[in-house]
């Protein structure tokens, strides 16, 4: 299975009044609601929104089984920022995941999450477990397939 | 600077319909929400509640500057689950906490955070800044201090 | 269909800090996110869990379709309220739920919510519908049943 | 005080699977946070962000008193959806907003707020109080002072 994993997506956040605690600054469980979403947009990018994803692959999501994160500088409401995202490694069934907040050019959040492939089991349809990537989906997220993206992203646009 | 930091708090938690996700399982940054609620929790148990120590001691509140989590076993609404919290190391003017989360007895969630005491910076009052933890505040969650915390507690129930 | 509705709930909740907001109250979607799990623990009472309504009655829960809301006095990090929580009307697939969130005994927030009894649509199984509220979930609310509902729960206390 | 109350903002919203809840559609109370957002897009599009207003009038905020909304259509996951926000009312401290979400071109969620114009009490530090709104405020809203917002905007565009 292909590692390469190098489209990247640039989002940007507006801090808002209600992402923020009475220190001022972002209520960190905030931050990794927008990493969520930014993990979000890359697959979108890629060409999958969330809810094709799920139809056209019959899972149920991909969720986290592990997180890291460290908050470097604090960020405030009226605040915009830009998040970075890529995907730096493919594994059978599961995928890491990094995520670069940066608040006036400076790195103010790094992330990084595994997440898996996540099926309802045939056997036990009250459960969920694991499932390989398929990989079409890696393919997507590589160096051709970005000239791809980028290619529907220009004709939708022209429509 | 003692390391001993042995007061454990478990808060019982219900997994409310809000906090889950499309998947049915709760939302990861409801986890982290849980958890900076839970080490709240865990210095009331010492005697400190969050707006007390606000004031008491003039610190803004107490960031995290890192956090890693790892999620197991997936919980969902209805479910009630316990986390057992406790400070896990005393650094000067920042310290570790452990949270485990239980679902029936299972560890499903575990996450370590770093935190640090926090204040309006002298100097820059529009900025923040890191603060040595007060001697007094690491020795409530010393063992002698837990039988004064149970103490407490156990005269004002008795009230 | 029987419009006795006297089953009350009391829910304490503890204001968190990430409740709140840089005004140092709580930011007033919470609220609403509370008020969402007071109806849960209606429910509850009543001997219906969440997971339970939505198995047994095959619906994919009860949404809003109208909110009003006064904010009469904030609440801060550290408080702790009371919310108590009732069943004003029952109409044939809808329903109307009165909230009132008391801090150190003054009325604080007042909410009405109307709530639809919802299920997937058989003739178009990707929208959702309203249904007909089911007479013995209404009846389990009426002033017979709660006597039912305590039982219940001291039962399951002795166990 | 004029009660002319015709600046509009368009808010575009992408719908994000954290927002959803397990009935697969938004969970309300996020509604309450997309809202609370528009509000403070709407000052920003008059010329106010929300850390310039706090700082240049010494508030903290514009707390609600009072919310309406009413949820004809359900939004889901992927989607986009634009709110259209405008300040019906202006009175002495207080002032109405009305928010409309439309998914599709159709109106899905219609929200009315009242918000107060909020400082901390001189005389008691420790609570918060209504204020008149200031005159230059409630005129940035005013026909004439929308082509002052539209100017600056162009203007800051083209540097």
């Amino acid at each position: 299975m292909s590692k390469k994993a190098n489209l990247t997506n640039r989002k940007t956040i507006q801090i808002e009044w209600g992402d923020c605690d009475p220190a001022q600054i972002v209520h960190y469980p905030r931050y990794l609601a927008y990493f969520d979403a930014c993990t979000t947009a890359l697959f979108k990018k890629a060409g999958l929104s969330k809810r094709q994803m799920l139809k056209t692959y019959q899972i149920v999501g991909i969720p986290l089984v592990d997180l890291r994160a460290s908050f470097k500088v604090p960020s405030r409401f009226s605040d915009t920022v830009v998040v970075e995202s890529e995907i730096t490694e493919w594994r059978r069934s599961s995928f890491s995941v990094r995520h670069r907040l940066f608040n006036k050019g400076v790195l103010a959040v790094e992330c990084f999450e595994i997440r898996v492939w996540t099926a309802v089991s045939e056997r036990a349809p009250e459960r969920i477990e694991s499932n390989p990537v398929p990989r079409e989906v890696v393919e997507m997220f590589s160096a051709e397939n970005n000239h791809g993206a980028a290619h529907q992203k220009s004709r939708r646009k022209k429509q």
